[in-house]
């Protein structure tokens, strides 16, 4: 399969992409506003996995042109740039192709990480609205530690959530995801029960905030 | 210590009251708005109890005759009964008791159950406004599963989450709660963080909903 990051220069992109580039035999391709920089960066996955002893080949370019050559999309990046990367990609996705969405809205105080939600309900039904008709949006990968993700020699061990409407898309995207090993994908249900999954981030952040030794964190449900 | 669980004859009540009474040698005292009904509930917590080889006695009275006698008091009821559970037994607290809130707010729709809080934040925030201002509020055990507490066969090696203003309060709630076998209890911060713990519930029972062979879930940060 073919998976474009949109995004993937960045912390989150980037630790998804070596997971993916690392644990799975699909295709991985950085997209960013900055073709050069994407190249840039999937040279530096290249370097990294050719080190573990991955002899692979990671594509850069815009944004848009990742997105023509994929079939999972993942928007990995910041909630407020979640509709500019959308609309910048839209006419590149076919129909049949999965828009992944991994954001989630986050204020900070003087106490804390707290989820700040968009009207829609979650950032993940914000992108939702957002996709042409033709293709399926699914949340997943809410709240990977993005330093975790990239450090090839970090256990993971833990969980991630997949919420959807479209049961295909789902499984599609939950096989993705438990490509990466040590990575378990369950199901939260619909696209409604996006918040309680995105409402995680911010406690993963307080909590590593508050407790010595702690930090990086996933979790696993049992 | 002297432990009051209000409440104590529902589900999550029953819960800690054999949690603690079996794990630890605090005294328990099981609260309820109908004396006689703790009564029978904390024999037949001793039965339980006994059967396993632990001889103890557990009171059972009027949610305010076990909150006089406590100097640790869990408001073990549902959101909507906090306010007049804690106004009835508002004038047996003493300075330097603490009250303990696991309570969370969720609705139910056809996509499952949602975090719904109160307008103070979380209902973690509504029981402090709602105690009087000479004892603590701390917010803990919001995400356990009642069954799984009851069962004392079942292993927990999970986590809780201890929020609140005051320091020496939540060090006595998380010393209470690790003495519960396999419960370990994390600072997740102020009350302004409550929300995000709160959510937790929710989220753990959609994901049993969707995915088979998963119930009474509880989690562990790592």
């Amino acid at each position: 399969m073919d998976i474009a990051l949109l995004g993937g220069t960045g912390d989150i992109g980037e630790g998804l992409a070596l997971r993916f580039a690392y644990h799975t035999t699909h295709d991985v391709l950085i997209g960013s506003r900055d073709a050069g920089k994407a190249e840039t960066k999937a040279e530096e996955y290249e370097v990294e996995l050719d080190s573990r002893g991955v002899e692979t080949t990671v594509e850069g370019g815009t944004n848009a042109d990742m997105a023509a050559l994929a079939n999972v999309v993942v928007v990995a990046v910041p909630p407020y740039y979640v509709d500019d990367t959308i609309e910048a990609v839209a006419d590149e996705l076919d129909e049949g192709d999965i828009v992944v969405s991994p954001a989630t809205g986050m204020d900070r105080d003087e106490d804390g990480f707290h989820y700040s939600p968009p009207p829609a309900g979650s950032v993940t039904e914000h992108a939702a609205s957002a996709v042409p008709d033709r293709v399926e949006l699914v949340g997943a990968f809410h709240n990977l530690a993005a330093g975790r993700l990239a450090n090839l020699d970090a256990p993971l061990d833990i969980d991630t959530f997949v919420v959807g409407e479209d049961a295909d898309a789902k499984s599609i995207v939950t096989d993705l995801a438990e490509g990466i090993d040590d990575l378990r994908a369950l199901d939260a249900g619909g696209l409604a029960n996006a918040a309680e999954v995105e409402s995680l981030t911010p406690l993963l952040v307080n909590v590593a905030m508050h407790n010595e030794g702690l930090h990086d964190l996933g979790l696993e449900l049992k």
